[in-house]
C-alpha cells in the first residue's frame, strides 16, 4: 500500500531531549573544548530550555574502553547544571542498546528524541538510526552536535532530520506533553483497539 | 495505575499457529515417537484445522548444534501436509530470536500466537517467553506439547496460559482475521493517534 | 554437529545475585510477608552472603500499571539493607527488556544471573527465559523465589535451573570474579580470536 | 581502559555482501535507472564476483508500505542472475531488525557485512548502524550504493566505512572464510574461554 498516515508536524512532536556522551575523555585534545564552544553553549542552552519547560533531559556517558589516554568519564561542566537529570550509562555507540532509554523516553509521554552531543559520526548517528528501530522518532539539534571534521558534521545534517534552535523553542512552547499517555494501561488500550 | 485495559476474550483472540521443532533429530530416541503419538495427532490436527480456516501456521526449525547423534533436520512427515507452510529457521531455543516470526505475526494480522511442538521445557517455553518481549500474547496449546517426562509437561501447562482443542476450535469458528489490521500505514495510524 | 563444549560447573559459574520485584505492591494482601517469610528470609541472606564476596546484587523494581490497589512501588524492608546497590527499573515483566541489566552484569565480569524474588510464574519466568536471548545463564535459587500457589513454585521448580542456599554459598566461596574479563577490549580480543 | 585490540585490516575481514531493496517500487520515477546505471552495474558485478569465491550474498526485500505508487515489490532484473541466492524479508528500514540476517551472517562465518544498494539515506544508513547493535561490523561498498541526491550519497560516503571495488576484490582473493567457525559449538567455547 501507499503511505497515507499523518506525521506530527515539528511543533507538535512529543519530544524530549538527549545529550550524548559530552564527558571529560571524549575532549582530551588541547583546544577541543574551545573549538566546539558554540555547540556546547547550545547544548547548554537547550537543556535549560527544556528544564524551563517541564520536559526531560536524558544525559547519556559512555562507559566502555576509549580511545583516549583520558580516563575521566564525568560529563564536561561547560554544558552547565544537570543535577536532577537522569544519568543514562551505556557500553555501545547507540543510547539504546541495552540500556533504559527507551522505556524513559515512551513512559514519560513522548514518541521522538532530539539528539545533541558527540560525536556526530560515531554514537550520535549510531543512537539516531537505534531510535527508529524502538520506533521512536530522532532528529539531531543543529548547531549543538559535535564532529571530528566540519565535513561529516555538514554530512550528518543533510542525511537526518534536524530541529535549528528556534525550531526546539517553538516546540516547546506549542506543545504540551501528557506524562501517562503511553501509560502500561493506555498502550494496552490501543493494542486492543479493535475490543469493543 | 491499576491495571484497567481490557484483553481479548479466548474466542476473540486474533491468533495463528507455531509449530515447534517437530524435526527428527529431536525424536532420535527409539519409541519417541510412539510415546508421543497423542501429541503429534494433536498438532497434525491443529494444523489441518488452521489451514481450513485461512489462518497462518509457521513452521519452526531449530539448525544450531544439538545434544543428538541424528543429523536429519527435516520436520517429521507424521504431522502431517505442511506444503505451502512458512517455514521459520533459528539457531537459539527462542522462535523469535534473531527470526522473522515477529513480523510474520504482526503483518499478518495476528497479536497472539498458539504454540505446540517440543520441547515444553526447552524451545516452547523459551519461545513462550520470548512472545511477551514482542509483545505479542502466547499460549500453549494442551495436548500438543512434548515433554522430555510428564512432570515437566504438567509443570509448563500451569505455569503457561493454554488453550485446549475444543477451545482453539471456537476460536478458529468465532474470529475473523483482517489481515492489513497492523499495516505500516495501520500501526503508524495508532501510533499518532493523537494527531487531529 | 552434536553439542560438545563445555559449560562451567555450578561452583565455577561466574555468578552475581538478581531480586525481582519485592516491592509492596506486590504484597498487598493480608498476610502475605508472612506466608512468604522463609523465602524473604533466604532473600535477606543471599543479599547479605553475596555482599561480603564482593559479588554484585541487582536490584529489580517494576514501575509499570500493576493489578494492585496499592501504590507502593518502594522496596520491602524486610530484605534487609539494600544501600548502595544498583537499583533496576523495569517496565515490563523481563528484568532484561530495555534496561542496562544485560551490561550490568556482562561488563562486570559475569555470564550467570541467580535469580530469585517474586513472582516465579511472572517475571521470575520471564527474566529466566529472557536471560538466555542475552547469552547470560539463569538459574532460579530455592527457597527464595516467591509465587502465587506452591503448584506454581514447585512447577517453576521443575522447569527451570536451580541453586540450592548450599550450593550458592560454594559457589561464592569458590569461584573469583575478573571484573574487566567482559570489558571491550577483551570482548572484542575474543570477536577476532582468528588474528595473528 | 584505553582501546588496544586489534582489528581485522580490510583484505582480512569475512565479509559477505547484502543487497538492500534493488526493488521495481523504488525505480518507479521515470528514468531513475538510467541515472543509477552505474551503481547497479556494480551491484550485479559485486553479486558475480561473490558467488565466484563462494561468498554469500543475501538479498534484501521491503514488504512494508512505501510512498511509492508501484506495488511491484520484485527484485530489479538489471542486478542480474539472483537464483539460489537467500532472500531476506523485512518490514522496517534496517536489514537487520526483526529478520533472520544476523544469524545469516554469523553461522555462516562472517563477522561483517559489505551492504549496497538502494536508498543511502534511509535503508542503507539504517543497516548500516543496526549491524553495529549485532556486534556484527558494516562497511558501504562505494559506486553501489544509491541514493536520491548525489549530495546525500556522497555525505553518506563520508559518514560510513567503505571498500572500492578493487579492495572488495582483493578481500574475495585473500580472505579464505570457514563456515563452521560460528557454530553454537564455537560460539560457546569462546564464551567459556577461561575453562580448562
Amino acid at each position: 500500500m501507499k503511505i497515507d498516515y499523518k506525521v506530527p508536524t515539528k511543533p507538535e512532536r512529543r519530544m524530549c531531549l538527549v545529550v550524548i556522551d559530552m564527558q571529560e575523555c571524549f575532549f582530551e585534545e588541547e583546544g577541543s573544548k574551545e573549538k566546539n564552544k558554540k555547540a556546547i553553549d547550545n547544548i547548554a542552552k537547550a537543556i535549560r530550555s527544556f528544564r524551563e519547560h517541564s520536559r526531560d533531559v536524558f544525559i547519556i556517558r559512555y562507559m566502555g574502553d576509549t580511545h583516549s589516554e583520558k580516563e575521566d568519564k564525568s560529563i564536561i561542566k561547560e554544558i552547565g547544571d544537570i543535577s536532577g537529570l537522569q544519568i543514562v550509562d551505556k557500553y555501545h555507540m547507540s543510547a539504546f542498546q541495552n540500556t533504559d532509554l527507551t522505556d524513559l523516553v515512551i513512559n514519560n509521554g513522548y514518541d521522538t528524541v532530539l539528539l545533541c552531543g558527540a560525536y556526530a559520526e560515531h554514537c550520535v548517528m549510531a543512537s539516531y538510526w537505534s531510535a527508529y528501530e524502538r520506533d521512536i522518532s530522532p532528529f539531531l539539534l543543529e548547531d549543538a552536535v559535535i564532529a571530528y571534521t566540519p565535513e561529516k558534521l555538514s554530512s550528518a545534517f543533510k542525511i537526518c532530520g534536524t530541529f535549528t534552535m528556534d525550531e526546539m523553542e517553538e516546540n516547546l512552547r506549542t506543545t504540551t506533553i501528557e506524562p501517562g499517555c503511553n501509560s502500561t494501561n493506555n498502550r494496552m488500550r490501543r493494542k486492543y483497539w479493535y475490543l469493543k
